[in-house]
Formats: structure tokens, C-alpha cells, sequence
């Protein structure tokens, strides 16, 4: 049987370990659509690789590009917001939503369509938006599979057990480069220091929230929504080697757990092969090379952004969604050299407070969470102009 | 619903076990009989604990002793062989199968009728008679739960995926108390010091198997019929704190675990507990509190047990059995003091090479498992008293 993929986020670094593993499983797949942001050059590169139907870029001036590069290839393409509604609305099976931030919201919501499944990377649709997201989800009978290494090691090691069985669900985090550093040193880094992760290759803005722990937080988020787990039954354990992603623990003192190589390829290969599995050329797991797993809880006086990610998660309402908000103001504010990297959780938290008095209910649309993003940006940034930044 | 439980090997320490965790469970389980080997007591404690229908002890002149202490119970009660046929021929959901060595074989395989679940921990059903035990079951529709924490472990990891997505399945082993020492230094081994077992508190025979490896050897041949994976998938990790006892490596690459701290409830409870998991008071997994996992290959010229075991399940037909009924014969004489530590797996060798000329099939029954092993021992009590053993 084959199945039908349209990739959104198709030249990012899911998208294309996305297509390395299709490109080996052409027996398995037809591509019905490819969709990239403004790079034309890469984009037309994947669809000829994927042989895919139609190609659509969002920046509408890199149509010209996309389909002088496409020529001759009988693959049609187009550009701008209207022809990446035309790559969603085709018929597929699975839709991995890989595109990157809150520009992911939209496109991946207008994923969910009856029949559909949905491989899911765009972390704010579940950060931002979780509940509507989950709800509209489970009204079109959609399954939504997480992409993410963690999730996708929580899913497996979930199995068909009902949660109502689950004691504990627990993400690992690497602790990120300054996992042994003292809070003085953490204060004082820089976004070259933060940028060198130790075991995972990431865009920019992720490296920094693994730095910071802020990443895990985001992952409490949204393994809440994916598996309807309530904030005290979430936890995270600090586990430098990145080999154990995900544990389950039940009622009965079993423990599951789902481990892997750090290799993309292996929750994408896995929310693809459903059905049978895929072969990858994923790097195997050889724990007696590897010898020794150590894992430690985390510290929230150093890690003070997974304190307050925990604090928004049990929060609720609108919470997530402005503190998602402020950590990217605020992670752009320490690439950009304004901010210390102390000051980003300072940031989200006074953030945070601005809003918590205001009761602001869950964002009941995507169009709700986009309002409520641009307004806790707008406070953040405020915050951040006005120089009246709290004390870590 | 309520589901109705024997239990076959009451008061070993299976039975024990499993007999805390039902009392536990007073409103999902009825006992329908519980049936021990000869300590009428122990089985009358259990059975009014339990308030079980009926309870039948195999010794004969226990009988007795056994309607004495039931008196004014309204338990009814019997003695011998065929006491036991009517234990097990009783209305039941669930067979708990705990006799422990090759007298469990005939009763455990009494109990495979269509629609009741074997929960597994006589190892002598699948080491000694595996491929007609599984044959049988398969035919009658009876699951095939292992009470084993390894292969529990491997069940859990498993899944519902399909054998065929399985690249690896690899058994944990603690390493025993003889991990570290020297070639020569375990040749010297006595009795006490190979029943020190680092991490599970078992009966003598599986402590010194396990001190020899020989029992992870076993439980590869378990793993073999239980799950249906050849040879060359399964494989053994020594990992010394006994928290991983099992891992599913699949052709994506994802590995799935079974942790837990090593409590034999957890299993039974698994078993036990289809449908809803059963909550257990066993200690929970605290890793950030353990702190470090480690793995290591095990070393087969120091465990030559464990060699002798996958050469057994290699040559395949009636050699596991061989293997089996030799290691009795050989850890039996070692606890008399009548054979060096070394010499258990020269005398299992020097027995199985015996019967590798004679290409015996697999035994197509349980009968044809017990003469088989009546022979080998009889072999390896020869070698044992011509003293023409083999050097290590």
C-alpha cells in the first residue's frame, strides 16, 4: 500500500531528514506536496528528489525561482499564502508539519482533515494553541503523532496503555552545555557558549532553549495536550547521554522507556511506518559501548525557565502561550547580544506576571493564540525597551 | 468483571508473591484453587488468605495435614496426582504456572485450555519442551503471559509490534556475584560464594544459575518460544544494577525498555493485570535517585554456562533439553561439593556433546521432554561418577 505525504516545512531540518528516509522507501510513499518558507533553490531540489506532485513556497517572491527551477519536471508549483493553502488542501494521508514558530500554526491547523494523520514538529501548536489544537484534532478523528524525539519516545513506550494507568510520564533533557556550570557562570554566557550543544544539531532558537532548560518546559507543554496527561503526572530527568528520550511509568511499578541514537531519523521513521516499521540507516543503539547512562533531576535555581514553563503549564489558560511568547523575544534579545542569558527566564516571568492577573482563558482557535502571542510580544518587548527588567 | 486465578506452585515464591499482590486485589480476582507440592500449611495459609475454592497438594501424605489445617474452612481440599488434575481442570481465567523445575512441566501443560491465560514461570515448560508447549498453546488460543521480569520486561517492550520489525531483542543479566573476578578465581568459587546473589533474592539453583549465567542462557531459550526470534536476534547485556531487564531494538532504530526496580510483583502484576493495570506498593523507579545504568557484554570465555546455552539453542532439537537436565545434574553435585564451580559448564558441554551425534528432534510433548531429560541426566550422572570430566 502506498502512502501519500505532503511535507510542510520541507527544507528545514526535519523536512530533509523527512526526505532522506522517503527517498530510501520510494516502494512506500508518493509525495502529494512539499511546502518551504522563501528558499526556492532547496525546495525545488527536495520535490525532484521526492518526485513530489506540486511544491509550494510562502514568500511570494520566490515563485519565479521555484518554478524556473522546476521546469521541465512536470511538478507544479506556486507561491504564496493562497498556493501553500493549495499544497494542504491536496489529498494525503500524512502531513508532517515541520514548519518552524508560531508561522507554523496556521498551515499545520489547516492540516487536520478527516482520514489524515498528522506527524507532528511545529512545537507551537501544542505550546500555543494545545487545547483547541488537540480538541479540533480529535473531532475530525485525526491521530496526531509527535515527531519530536522525546514525545515519540513517550508514544512508544505508552503503547495501548490508557492513561489512567500512567503513574508518571517523564522527559529526559541533555542539561545542554552548562548542565555542570554554577549560576554565576550561567549568568555570564555568551550565545556562542550557549549555541554548543552537546549532543543534539538544532536551529539557533531551540539550542538556546536546551541551554536554558526552557526547551524541556516546552515539552511538559506539550506532552500535557498530546497525551491528555495533567502537569503533576509530568516530569523531567536530566540524562546528558541523550540515549533514553522518554519514560513511562505505571501504576503497577513498571517502567517503559523508549531510547535511540540522537538521529531525527528515527522518530520521523517511526511516525511514518505505521503499519511496519522502517528500515533507517540510523546509527544502532550499542549500550555496552556506550557503557554508562547517568540521570539527575534537574535545577530549577539554575534552570530557572523550566521553573517558570512549569508554573505556566499549571497555570493554564493563556499562560503557555505568553510564555512562549516572551522566551523568543527574549531569546532574540540574547542572540542579539541585549539580554543575558539570566535575563531570559527573568524576562518570561515578568512577562508572565503581567498577564496572570488579567485571567486570560486558553486560546479557543489558532486565531485566538495568534492574538494573544502578538500581545505577550508585545508586552515582552516593552518590558525589554523599557530597561525595567526583573532580577533573576 | 472478576477474574478467576489458580495458581500452580503456591507457596514457592511466585506463588508467594502472587498471593500478596491478589490479596491486594480482593475485588478483581477469585481463586479458584491453589495447589502446592507438599508443605500442607504453608498451602492452608494461603488458601484461607486467598479464601480459594479448592487446594490440592501433590504429596500424598500431606493430604492429611492439609484437611486438618482447612477444617471448618469450607475450602474443599485433596492429595496427589490426581488432586492436582482436578486443581487444574477447574473453571479459571487465569493459570498462574509457578512449579519450579521439570515437575511443573506436566501441570503447567494440563493447563492450556482454550480461553484461559498461562501467566509463565516454570522455565522447564519452554526450556525443556518449548516448541510443543507453544505449539499446544497456540492451537488451544491460550496466551502465553511470562511472570519472568526479563521476559516480562520484553513483553512490555514489544508491544503489539509485529516480530518481524524486531531487530534485536537483548536480555538483561546482573552478572552475578562472580562479574569481576578472574577466570581462576571462579574456578575456585565455593557454594556460598555463588549463592550471593548481588541484586534478586531467588531460590539455590536459579542463584547459582545465575551465578554461572547458565539461567540467562535458559532464558534465551524462553525468549526464543515465547516470542518466536531466532537465535541470532537475542541477545545478552550484563548490566549489574538489574534495573533495564529487557530491550526491543527495532529496524528504525528505536529501542523499547522494561525497567523497574527488581520486585516480582511488578510482573506478576503485569500479568495479572490485563485490561487495567494493578496497582502495586512496589518501590518505585527513581532514577535521578540511582543515578547511573551501566552495560557491558557478558564474557564468555569467564561464563562459559552462557555459551554452552546459545550452542544448545543453535543445534536446536532436543539439545536445550540436554543442556537443561545436565546443568541439574552438574549445579546440584556442585552445591554437594562434589564438582568445581568451573566444572558445571564442562560437564553440560561434555553431556550435550554426547547427544550431538545422535540428532535427537525436538520433543514433540511433554513426555517426549521428560524422557529425553531422564536420559540426559542419566548421562551426566555417569560422566559425574566416571569422573572422565572434561576440563573448563
Amino acid at each position: 500500500m502506498i502512502t501519500r505525504i505532503t511535507i510542510l516545512g520541507a527544507t528545514g531540518s526535519v523536512g530533509r531528514s523527512t526526505a532522506d528516509l522517503l527517498a530510501e522507501h520510494r516502494d512506500r510513499f508518493r509525495v502529494s506536496a512539499v511546502v518551504g518558507g522563501s528558499d526556492a533553490v532547496a525546495l525545488a531540489d527536495v520535490a525532484r528528489r521526492l518526485d513530489a506532485e506540486f511544491a509550494a513556497v510562502a514568500d511570494e517572491r520566490a515563485g519565479r525561482a521555484l518554478s524556473e527551477a522546476l521546469a521541465g519536471t512536470g511538478i507544479a508549483c506556486g507561491a504564496g499564502r493562497s498556493a501553500v493553502c493549495d499544497a494542504v488542501d491536496r489529498e494525503t494521508d500524512v502531513v508532517v508539519a515541520a514548519i518552524v514558530g508560531t508561522a507554523g500554526l496556521e498551515p499545520t491547523h489547516g492540516a487536520i482533515r478527516p482520514g489524515r494523520s498528522i506527524a507532528l514538529a511545529n512545537k507551537e501548536s501544542l505550546v500555543c494553541a494545545g487545547a483547541a489544537f488537540m480538541r479540533d484534532a480529535r473531532a475530525a478523528g485525526v491521530p496526531v503523532l509527535p515527531l519530536d524525539s522525546e514525545h515519540n519516545a513517550l508514544l512508544q513506550a505508552l503503547g495501548t496503555a490508557a492513561t489512567s494507568d500512567v503513574e508518571r510520564m517523564i522527559l529526559t533533557a541533555s542539561g545542554g552545555p552548562f548542565r555542570t556550570w554554577t549560576i554565576e557562570e550561567i549568568a555570564r554566557a555568551t550565545p556562542e557558549q550557549a549555541l554548543a550543544h552537546p549532543t543534539w544539531s538544532m536551529g539557533a532558537k531551540i539550542t538556546i532553549d536546551s541551554a536554558s532548560l526552557m526547551n524541556k518546559g516546552l515539552e511538559l507543554i506539550e506532552a500535557h495536550h498530546l497525551f491528555g496527561i495533567e502537569a503533576e503526572r509530568l516530569d523531567v530527568l536530566v540524562h546528558p547521554q541523550s540515549i533514553v528520550h522518554g519514560l513511562v511509568a505505571f501504576r503497577d511499578g513498571a517502567v517503559s522507556a523508549g531510547l535511540a541514537i540522537p538521529d531525527m531519523r528515527v522518530p520521523i521513521a517511526h511516525c511514518l511506518g505505521t503499519g511496519q516499521r522502517l528500515t533507517t540507516t540510523a546509527r544502532r543503539l550499542d549500550l555496552a559501548a556506550i557503557g554508562t547512562l547517568t540521570f539527575e533531576a534537574p535545577d530549577l535555581a539554575r534552570f530557572p525557565a523550566l521553573k517558570a514553563a512549569r508554573q505556566a503549564l499549571a497555570a493554564g489558560g493563556a499562560m503557555p502561550t505568553v510564555l512562549n511568547a516572551a522566551n523568543e523575544i527574549a531569546v532574540e534579545a540574547f542572540l542579539a547580544r541585549r539580554l543575558g542569558f539570566a535575563q531570559i527566564a527573568a524576562l518570561v516571568e515578568e512577562t508572565c506576571a503581567r498577564f496572570a492577573g488579567r485571567g486570560t482563558g486558553a486560546p479557543a482557535s489558532v486565531h485566538d493564540a495568534l492574538a494573544i502571542d502578538h500581545e505577550a510580544r508585545r508586552t515582552a518587548t516593552e518590558i525589554l525597551s523599557s530597561g525595567r527588567r526583573a532580577a533573576s
